[in-house]
């Protein structure tokens, strides 16, 4: 193996709040180290059409504190192909790109496996998803960021159940995992979260709520992970017979989850696993995601991050039912 | 006319943020000035059902930053009856109730004169909704931080849309007004606004969108007043055949845009109508709403505040397309 | 005089929330209507040194949400002197700049309108500054967000100053002028406010102050306007003496109020005005300031705007007083 | 050792934001398993002062979100005493309380400690403080927000730096541990930190940052521990010498760093660990911090938490390094 003197980086996949905070660490971390940057825009699609271009320290300047990524970002139909992918292992040759830096969630790092292993490359994959899905690492580039977006817009929509004394269902994102979810139903106070983690009885959430709401509490929250069939319509709808005297209502977070300024938490996991992936190429590691684990910066096999079976704390679930009383 | 000792408040309609800095300056301006301030829960409901509590200054305390209302609200089925009205009446007299101090919208206000005129009872309304749709006053208590919300919101957004080169028909609220729409895609440098006060042509609407984006623009935001029929989701399914290489997308910001810690703003206006509705009772007003019209308390009578023409600044529209481009 | 073709802009002074919507404003507008616009960095400095590029509308894209001036901004000392207005005004020439837009406080323009005279030259001001003190236009550009960050500094401070019921005294920005000290005090519920516009007699204060906390209240705020002689440290130390029982402190907020992205109102106000620079280089106007009064644009001769006799509404201050038993 | 009935919890100390948050978790949880809570208010003053109220689910409701404490705190000089002690006995007896919650920093679970030993109470430590400084748990409750507030305040100060090309000092709280100041700086994209576990050479910095200034940035920002003798003045003063050309300000961030509602984080940990001290006082545990770590819940000895050497993770050292290039 040649010694690496070029790196390429990229976003892939849906765009997470500190996905630029890593652009700029891995573009600075390497520079300090001697390699130079290529910036790949719009992610897999950016590799098979050439759109590269060279960065300096100032081109990551001042981007830190920026939502979104400025890379752009897209969901490739092509890099699946196997033309496709061959275009892209063109591309590399030709602009002279030794190693790949990939900052995205499962498909996209899954993506960058493949492509390492059929080309013999050297991929590193830096966890860049709200979701928090990705196994190896406790946080993901983004997570705590949109957990903050959902907890003030829970905290707003709060204002107006309890004044008027309603019961509301908010849908927020994740995927298939419910840690955006459960977290943040506890960082919000909700009453209860429904998460995929877990089976949901709709007779034994009305119920549970009726107790809540004949205490003393006259409004309710209960945070809904997103899903194609059981979103909190679905669970608003169930429910609504139970509580005639109860104005039932649904919001659905949707977009605005995903953009904003990162938290300080997601910019400094983002700055630790931008220079944790210099670092790696530098040993000589092919083929991992950076991550952070018990606050050690961790090299993950990239075969590993993408297991569907990312530990979720039960635990979690009797705090939340604990003080939701 | 007997002379005014006690005056009760209440919120009604909607909830908007700064009722609690309103209902926080009624009172202490109210008891500074000698008065007996009691507390109506639930709205025109409370008044109906006796929900009454005599206030302190210590029961508003540390309230002014507090989304929502403490006094609840709701929208009334039994007031609008005779019997309802009746029934309030008689509540008013069994707490020695002399005025009536009403925060709350269009609907909120109308209820507050008519129930004054046919008891002849001392009602002063104050401006509280969001829509700032009341005639007569620069703006209304509320209608300042949900704009601002609404701005985050989108900048939010923003980060996702040109991350992904995306195309965003965002829905606010508004109800007939126009005027957070239009102020706000103002401030978030959205590409358009769909407001009831001007007919929006489809056709022409696309054709904007496409001069943008073939310029230099890879993304768009248009930002759409809630409307039963013509919302987001409308206008988002009428333009999508023309952009077939974007990715159109519906964000409805929902029940959010209502909460929140009351901006700057908000609070000082709440706060001085709120002293300028005590000082209107012991100039001998009536049956006006008291607002802020060229940086001046005024008063306004109730049945002109009502009025459904509110005037809308059609020059915004152009600063909007100048920007846009 | 000839037609105006290009159009030239700078920040100066202090820098306020606001000024890159003003920028974005100007450049936009101008193109909307076949104007060049003409970026000339940091101030009447780059003016002399000739830091000049042309704008197109991609230069201000993104901008609207930022806090600070990408034109930079300095306080030149050669300015103020012939030889560097000569040089300016050379600059201008070469440049084939035909009319000058500056965005700034009191200083920056009356610079503006000297230059303007002594070489007859299209010069329009942009009221950009916090501290609000610009006569002729109700608002300046950066007012309303330095207002919200005050008063998001004291909400915070005062959960502090109840959990360990302290007295604070906090120093707010404003020069000359208590718009930002009173507005902000109004809107944090604090208890007092010093400001210039009124004298203080610190044994009334101390007595004010001891009557509220003898009551119920086991915290007290202070917001004092910054003086060079008399500010927070002062009056902290000279009441001291009169609460034994309670811990003093002083919070000086400091260079944090300048800066963060712009609220709603000030991007509008930053837009409005903007185009209205524009609309009033095609209308022939010279030497004036565009505000906004009573929600109007309005424009107001230099030497007016410059004035330093801004109204200061005094019945803010029964306000306060009123809401702070 | 009888069984436990009655848990009194308290605060002490320097407030926390989520202090309230830790409040509500063992005051509900403990309700849910069959405990009485009372309320101690202002720490060890009210233990020793008797000033103690019986807590219901009731009397928590809302309070996930405040900032500060509302059973206040203080750092109570009679405590320390023998005879401050026994009295704060004697209030246990007498009310009947069991077991002791306390949340606080270093000093006030020392004093829980000193206080259990003495006579053999069981008191459970909560971590709550801002500065990160409590062995045995990856973070305080308070931390994260705490680092929030500083990156905000320093994103603010960097668009006035970055404006004005400026040389910025800014001191941030932490006490004798760097956490809160090398954590922020990485956060905000500090060029440099100066932190109590490193010496810092003054001439080492001025060429560091002389070094940056050369390259491209025109501006600086130095986050400063704090420290009673060499704060951000002490070494503002020491480099201002070598940046002739340039301006060097101090911002000295102060009390706002305490306040504010909490983040995400720190309500989920204050929730965790306040269900975790109610476990604890059912499993038997005594005279432990409940703490979390790799995130779990843990139960550390409180001789052990208040030990001074929590590690700090030096690598961070270089991370800033080589991205402040």
């Amino acid at each position: 193996m040649a010694k690496i003197k070029t790196i390429g980086i990229m976003t892939s996949g849906g765009d997470a709040p500190g996905m630029n905070a890593a652009i700029r660490a891995v573009t600075r971390a390497g520079i300090s180290n001697g390699f130079n940057i290529k910036a790949i825009y719009r992610g897999y699609e950016g590799l098979i059409n050439g759109e590269i271009k060279p960065f300096t320290t100032e081109n990551v300047s001042g981007i830190i504190g920026m939502g979104g990524t400025i890379l752009k970002t897209a969901r490739s139909k092509e890099f699946p192909t196997d033309e496709g992918q061959q275009r892209a292992y063109e591309t590399l040759v030709k602009e002279g790109i030794d190693a790949l830096v990939v900052i995205g969630g499962n498909g996209s790092l899954t993506g960058a496996m493949e492509f390492a292993r059929k080309f013999d490359i050297c991929c590193i994959g830096l966890p860049g998803t709200i979701d928090n899905d990705l196994y190896g690492t406790d946080n993901t580039i983004g997570y705590d960021t949109t957990m903050n977006t959902i907890m003030e817009c829970v905290d707003r929509i709060r204002d107006t159940a309890q004044s008027h004394e309603r019961i509301f269902f908010v849908e927020v994102m994740g995927r298939d995992a419910g840690f955006l979810a459960q977290n943040s139903a506890i960082a919000c106070g909700a009453e209860a979260a429904i998460i995929p983690e877990e089976s949901t009885d709709v007779d034994q959430l009305a119920e549970f709520m009726k107790r809540g709401i004949r205490k003393s509490k006259k409004s309710c929250i209960v945070i809904v992970s997103e899903s194609p069939k059981c979103g909190a319509m679905y669970y608003a709808d169930r429910v609504k017979n139970e509580f005639p005297d109860y104005d039932v209502r649904v919001s659905i977070l949707g977009h605005l989850q995903r953009g904003g300024t990162p938290t300080a938490r997601d910019r400094i996991l983002a700055s630790r696993t931008g220079v944790g992936a210099i670092e790696a190429i530098m040993q000589g590691q092919r083929n991992i995601m950076v991550g952070v684990r018990n606050n050690e910066v961790v090299y993950v096999p990239l075969s590993e991050a993408i297991r569907s079976d990312k530990p979720f704390d039960k635990k979690l679930i009797k705090v939340l039912e604990e003080l939701s009383i």
